[in-house]
This record gives structure tokens, sequence and C-alpha cells, in this order.
């Protein structure tokens, strides 16, 4: 008997995923109601299963935040189910004619949306990722193969063995939907070196495991999610729209990667806004890393290092410094931004379009929240994650940024001259 | 003083894609007509240079094909300014507003095309790659890192050199368009691992430079070129089309990569097609590598093996076998397909809609020559490469594959409740 490998997994995957290109959108939305029914229907083994990983992770020592992450109860498998369902309800990306002209030779060119073919995933500690990757890359006409770390292990077999067997039941392979979790690190690098058998591979977790992704692989990846984001306020900006805009930025969910990490306040504005800010965020229980002028104008400010304005605290913290120029903001964001989001709060046109025109981010905003950086916010019904990257997708990624495109032409003979 | 490292180049122009994002149309056209207008008047430089780089590979022993694209004689060079002159007058894409709403709070969003910013460039002895690959870049607001190997190291640094003066002249820093061929392998290193320096990276030349720039890249890569190109004929094949398509696909331009390698004939037409075909690319001079069915066909068939298959010839040799199926060819380029082109012959619609739904390639064509994939063709006025990934660009690329996205938001202090 031939031992298993990754790789053999890989190969079903790439394999399953030519029947599930030519699904129908109906097919497909079929396949995944039976998956949002298999995890209603199975919640009490996921909650078991999900209740050794959470067992084990306290054992382990692992931080209450993550174990929050990783929890499942009655609520949240629902909730999947359910987020399956939306899923289900997207339109439907593959085959969309984006395109096409007929050559002056007759050649009728047309350009279609189509699958990847492989979506790869490497995450870490979130269960409901395993599910969302499974149903996004599935509603997209793409086989998955998933590796979701050892923190959410007995979970994350338990919602694959789930969905594949509804898989099944739905008259379509179960290779669609692989995990590689059983292979440890073997499986994660069998993941990156996929060549011809991953067409992406998307990491979604730490900035640490962003980086060992998008440095090991020889696939193609999508980096998401690391955000040192930066809010600006302006000479000119408005008291209410500074304070709520900060406040909202940096409170509302902080531990997600569009919260605020650092407010530049130009130096004319600082007396004005920075008790301002500062009471606001005191009172909402953030503690202040500043510069000396911050410190001067607000009580309880920890000293800034260099270091804080390279930090993503993902927490109730955050870094104010006092800047001459607008010109100086720039430079910092360009310095220590992580290219996800900044805005700036101005009623000055030329600052404005400035900033617009010279930030080298996804998403660059004019008074408005940096937690507006959301695919549900944008419109696009589910979020694949937010890239940060240049090449394919930029900012949040909705289902069409997990198809490719094709080139068919139709002729009558025609040769080239 | 300090000696210059590959990553100071790559650290300016980083600072001068900051600059050239923000140039006009009509500023970035001046410049290109500037960079024409000095290659015409530096032609005898440039040929001089070039001679010695000709010399040296005959001295080293390098095959004729390839001195014949190190060659830069007076029409070609000619030839380059004219072509930059067309990339002058090309559409720019940067500011091109693909798409925006109102979220339902008011804020406004726009999603534009924005330059990538680096564009790097890893190419062997084609030093008309070095003028083509800056000139599309700034273009599209892109500064340009250029590698263009050994072969061709003196005629490059004359290019570079020409085309930064006549970028000085027009006011635009010098430092948009850059060389680090004089730091030999540790230059392409550097470009390969640029991370947060080179947006995106190209690799142009042969399967093993290409597949050297994908493995051991840190920084984005798009994979262009490679092409082991098919042509199915199915029983329906009309003779001409047949004999026309095949013909024109081998031997119109045999070195590229759009050019047809081999031609799978369904076993009911390999009696009638087989013959024809195979007397016309005889008469052409093209070498034909057959399975036995072809042997006893065609005279003079070089026994194909399994290597055949898998051979990109780039020249006149073909090799073509006999399948008992359109599954069965289907499956042959499933296997040996670099998802570049195939085509098939056929006047079966059933045929013609699984071929084009099934092959997973670039671009997929019925009754139609291979040699169709190509920028120019395609009507994209000029050409970057052809993208055989499924990432970012896929087939023929033009100038907006050289560009990426951000998006805008307009708001009024809106916040997320």
């Amino acid at each position: 008997m031939t031992v298993e490998t990754p790789q053999h997994r890989l190969s079903r995957a790439k394999e399953a995923s030519r029947a599930t290109a030519r699904l129908t959108s109906d097919e497909k939305a079929k396949a995944l109601e039976a998956i949002a029914h298999a995890l209603e229907a199975k919640a009490a083994d996921i909650i078991e299963a999900n209740t050794r990983d959470v067992e084990r992770g306290r054992a382990d020592g692992i931080g209450e935040s993550l174990i929050d992450r990783l929890r499942l109860d009655e609520r949240r498998v629902a909730a999947l189910a359910s987020s399956v369902r939306e899923v289900a309800a997207l339109a439907d990306p593959v085959g969309q004619v984006l395109g096409g002209h007929r050559m002056p030779n007759g050649v009728a060119l047309e350009q279609v949306r189509v699958p990847f073919g492989v979506v790869g995933a490497i995450y870490e500690a979130r269960p409901n990722v395993t599910v969302d990757i499974a149903a996004l890359a599935l509603r997209s006409g793409n086989a998955s193969v998933l590796r979701g770390g050892s923190a959410a292990r007995e979970s994350n077999t338990v919602l694959v063995q789930v969905m594949r067997d509804a898989l099944t039941n739905a008259g379509i392979t179960a290779e669609a939907i692989q995990t590689v979790d059983d292979f440890g690190r073997d499986g994660a690098k069998a993941l990156m070196q996929g060549r011809g058998f991953v067409d992406v591979l998307i990491p979604r977790g730490s900035a640490r495991l962003i980086e060992t992704v998008v440095t090991e692989s020889t696939v193609p990846v999508i980096e998401t999610g690391a955000g040192n984001v930066h809010i600006v306020l302006d000479e000119s900006a408005p008291d209410e729209w500074a304070r709520d805009i900060v406040v909202n930025a940096k409170v509302q969910r902080p531990s997600v990667c569009n919260a605020v990490e650092t407010v530049l306040v130009l130096r004319a504005a600082a007396p004005r806004l920075i008790p301002l800010i500062g009471a606001a965020l005191k009172s909402e229980g953030v503690a202040i890393h500043g510069d000396d002028v911050v410190a001067g104008l607000v009580t309880e400010v920890i000293p800034a290092t260099e270091e804080d304005w390279a930090t993503e605290y993902l927490g109730l913290e955050i870094a104010i410094k006092v800047v001459d120029t607008l010109d100086e903001a720039l430079a910092h964001i360009r310095e220590y931004s992580t290219g996800h989001t900044e805005s700036i709060v101005t009623t000055d046109s030329r600052s404005a379009e400035r900033f617009l025109a010279e930030v080298d981010s996804a998403v660059v905003m004019v008074n408005a929240s940096t937690r507006f950086t959301d695919g549900a916010e944008f419109g696009f019904g589910a979020e694949v994650g937010i890239s940060t990257q240049k090449l394919h997708a930029r900012g949040p990624m909705g289902l069409s940024e997990l198809t490719s495109t094709k080139w068919l032409a139709r002729g009558s003979g025609q040769t080239r001259g």
C-alpha cells in the first residue's frame, strides 16, 4: 500500500478542480446549501472536537484572544452555516464575459472569467476560515486545499470531513475540498512548493506567517492583512470629525487589520486636537504612546519609541506623533505603512487631493474611518481577505478575485500573414 | 566613499517611481519622444557597443540564432526608436476609473488605475527588450530596473545611458530607468529579493531562466513566454484549414513562443490529414517527429520519444501524434502543455465547445493559427509579454497589465456603526 503524501492530495485537488470548473452556478449553490445543512446537522460533533482544541490550547497556555478566535459554540456554528448560505447567494463570477472584439481578419476574441483551479490557504487558529475559504473557492469553481495550523487541528478535521461528506451527498467529488493539516509542517511546505498544482495561495494570519509564506512559496501568493494603519489630522480637521474618526478607527474593533495604529497630527492643530482626541481615547480605555508634544498636552502618555511607529498594536493602544508638515506625514507613512489603509481628516481640498494621489496604499481615504476597508462594507457580500500587494488584487477581495481569465478565439481557418 | 550596491539602485528607482507616478500623460509622451530621438542620435555609439557584444559572443561560440537576437544594426535601432514612439502614442492607463459607488452612508468609493511603482525585468541577450520594457514601464508611470544578461552587456549599458540622458534632458529624474547589469549575478539576486522595492518582476527568456526567477523570487513575478503549443486536428477538420493552420503556426515564425510544437490528429482523420500536412510541412523544410502511425503515412519521420512531447523546438521541427479520441488529446495537452495557446481544427460544434471549455490555457482557439496569440494581433498596440500564469494577467499583456489599482474613499466624517 502506498503511503499517502501531501502531494497526492494536491494532485487529487487538481483533478477535482477540472470538475468544479464545469459546475453550473445552480449546482454550486446546491452543494453549498448541502454544506450549510451538514454544518448544522453535525454541530455537536464540531463543537466537541473544538472543545478538545480549546482545552489543549488552554493547557498549552495560549492567550485568551487566541482562545476566543479558536472557539466554536452553537451560535458560531450557526453563523458559519449562514455565511455559507450567503456565499451560495452571491453572483457566480465564472463565465462572465469581460470583453472581446473581432480581429480585422474575422477571428472573434472573447475574454472570460474562469476559476483559478486550486486555491490554497495557510492560516492559524481560526476554524471559521476553513469553511469560509472552502465555500468561497467552491462558489467560484475552485477546489481548495487548506492548512489551518495545529491549534485548530481537531476542529478543522471535523469541519473538512463534514464538508466533504456534504459534497459527496450532493454528487460532487469530495476531493474538491482537502486539508493537509495532518501532515503538519510538510503540508504547508507542499502547498508553498506546489507548482503546477496550486494556482494561488492565500496566507491569513500574523505578519510572521504571511512573511514566511511569501518568502518560501514558489506558487503565486496573494498577500493579505497586515495593517499598520495611519490617520493624519490636518490643520483644517474639524474637531468632531477628527475625534469621531480616530476613536471609531481605534475602538470599534481594535483587533482587526483596518483599525488605526498611528495618528499623525499637524503641529498647527496639535494644541486644539490632541487634548480632544486624547481625552476621548482615554475614556475608551486606550493607552497612548506619544512624543514630547503629545506628553505635554495629555496626561499618562507613554513615551513613544521608534518601535511604536512600526507596531500593529491590534488592541487598545495607539501611537500619536506631531508632524510639522503634510510632507513629513507622507514621509512617515511611506516609511512605516504596510500599504493597507490610510485616512486624512481635512477640509482643505489641496491636502485631500495630495493625500489621495501620493499615499501608496490599497485604500486611501479622506474624512472617513479606516474601519470601512472591508469587503462587506465595500458591497462585495463576502470577503476573501484584504490584499496588500499590487499584483492581481488590491484592497478588499471579493469572489471575482478568486478567478482568472482566459481568451477564447473562434475562427474559420485564419492564418497569420 | 560608500560603494554602490544593487540595493542603492533599487532604492533610487523606488524614490523615482513616486515622481513618475505623478507625471501627466503628456509629460510621459514627451519623455518617450526624447528617448526615441536620443536613440536615433546615438545610433552609432549603440551599434559600436553592440558590435563588441557580438564579437565577444562569436568568440564565446554562442549560436547564430542568439547572435541574431543580439545584433543591432541601423535598421534595428531605427525600429527601436519607432517602437518607443508607438508606446508614446498608446492611451495612458494611469488614472482610469474602473468603477465605484457610494456606500449607503454617503462615502464615495472609486477604484482607479495606478502604476505599480518599480517594474523589474530579467532577460537574456535581447537588447531590444531593454528599450521595450523601459518605455512600456514609463508610459504606465513606472520606474524600471533592468537586468539584461552578460551577452548584451555593452549594448545595454549604452542603451540605458542614452535613455537616462534623454530623461534628464526632458526634466525627469534619470533614476527612473536603472540597470543592475554591472553587478552580474548579484544584480539579478537583488531584483528577485527586492521586497518593498520591486513591485513586479518580469522574466523574459528561456524556460530555465523563467523557472529560476519564479523559484528564487520573493517579489511578485509574472511568468511569461514558455509555449509548448498544441494543435488538435479533429475528425471533421477540413483539409485546407488543417494544412494551412498547421503550416502557418509552425513555419511563419518558428522561433517564437506561439509557434506550434505538437499536432494531435484524431485516428479517424489520420489517413486523410497526415499525408497532406506531412507533405506541406516537408516542403517548408520542417523535420517531423512522429509515432508509428505517422511513420506509416509520411516518409522520413523521426520516431518520436516521450521527450518530444515535452519539447519546445522553437525551430523547423514538429511532433505529430495520433490519438484515438478527443479525450486522449485533452489528456495529452493537460500533461504537456505550458498553458500558453492551443487550437483545434474542427467543424463539429460539440468538439469546439468542449475544447474551449476544458483546455486550461491562456488562449484557446478554434480554427485559427496559434500565431495570433500576440499583443499587437489582439489590438493592444504593444506587448509586455505573454503571461502563462493565472494571477493578475493571462495571455498577451498590454500597458494596463503594468498597473495596479487603488481605492479612493471620500467621506464627510463617517464612522462605522
